[in-house]
């Protein structure tokens, strides 16, 4: 069975990922990192029931929860719990600019290409989408198939990244995932909202993307909002 | 003054790095990375050594050490103290490939890009040389121009990877520190040995490379080794 490494972060787009690639019959290696984002204890939760979803099902999945804490103390992003508040309104807006954190989606990706090349993966994953590309330059076409590149020449050709869900929007994520996979990607189990509290706000970027996406596809949101 | 950050290993090659960036009137963030290597604590002595002896002297350099332990645990190679023997010969000997540690020049500079964006520096220095492109992927030219690439796209143009001394070797490395710098840089601090014990072996891979490099230049290497 063929391995493969990807991120899972917990939210819908990496569980949806996460579901597609389980349809293509690879063995699954998810990678989370814990980095001192302020949801990230709610993340981490998610990814844990999420993998656990799939497990209790007998699917070829198996998950490390790498601890980058110690890096990402030196990075500038009010996402980070050493950050400013984190912004409300759409997640495309100048605002959501704040939440960038330096250098994050090249350093996971370069993680996961050590432990790909580790363990004979030949192949990451990335969850990024065309939602994330207005604000976050390392979600867009052009960092993925430069990364793409770098870590094929870091590993000697023996590791690739490969982005699926690079051109869809989360409308488009939701769709695939509800009537592509079985069992059901477990929506219910994925954390979205940016915010330090349990329950989703509802109203920052992230939020608001979601709540949008479900709306587009005519069905409603699983899990429980603030108001 | 112009702010820009470099990895500083403690070896010889980062060390003349820095001599020579400091020449051109820059300020220095070097970054030190520990991640589980059987020589790491001599090297890390040695950096610490090589900042303080510029920091005596009122040169701007200042100096972070990163603790990556955690994510090279899930690393293989001899290098690192969860891996096999350090193998002896010539530094471009094929069991030397048993020293390349997957990722860890990629994951480096992508810690260094995120502290480069976070801090308002504008350039990556790395020491990487010609004597490492026939065993290591990530020394190579190929490598460290795609990483510019990446980097940039990463951090929407904010951060660029320089790699001055990409196309010489030890000798000419040596040449250029020993007569190019003022003061002349510590030599008789730096590390160079991947063994794990506190004096240099003389057979490993890199202390022949080193060996050799001073040899060609006709001079002593000022530190001891063990026979």
């Amino acid at each position: 069975m063929r391995k493969v490494v990807m991120g899972l972060s917990g939210g819908m787009d990496s569980a949806t990922l996460l579901g597609l690639l389980l349809e293509q019959g690879f063995a699954i290696h998810c990678c989370s990192f814990v980095y001192g984002s302020k949801h990230g204890i709610y993340e981490l939760e998610a990814a844990e029931n999420i993998v656990a979803f799939y497990q209790e099902r007998k699917k070829p999945v198996t998950h490390r929860v790498i601890d980058l804490r110690i890096p990402f103390l030196y990075m500038q992003s009010s996402l980070l719990k050493s950050g400013g508040p984190i912004p409300e309104g759409h997640y495309e807006a100048e605002s959501m600019k704040q939440t960038v954190v330096p250098g994050r989606n090249l350093i996971f990706a370069s993680v996961m290409a050590g432990i790909a090349e580790s363990i004979g993966a030949d192949t990451i994953y990335l969850g990024v989408h065309s939602g994330d590309h207005a604000i976050y330059p390392d979600c867009r076409p052009t960092f993925i198939m430069s990364l793409n590149e770098t870590i094929s020449f870091s590993s000697d050709g023996k590791v690739r990244v490969v982005a699926p869900l690079l051109k869809d929007d989360k409308g488009s994520i939701l769709y695939k995932g509800y009537h592509g996979c079985t069992p059901k990607i477990p929506y219910h189990l994925t954390r979205t909202c940016y915010k330090d509290q349990p329950i989703a706000c509802g109203k920052c970027g992230s939020c608001q993307e979601r709540l949008e996406a479900f709306a587009k596809n005519g069905l409603k949101d699983p899990i429980p909002y603030e108001d």
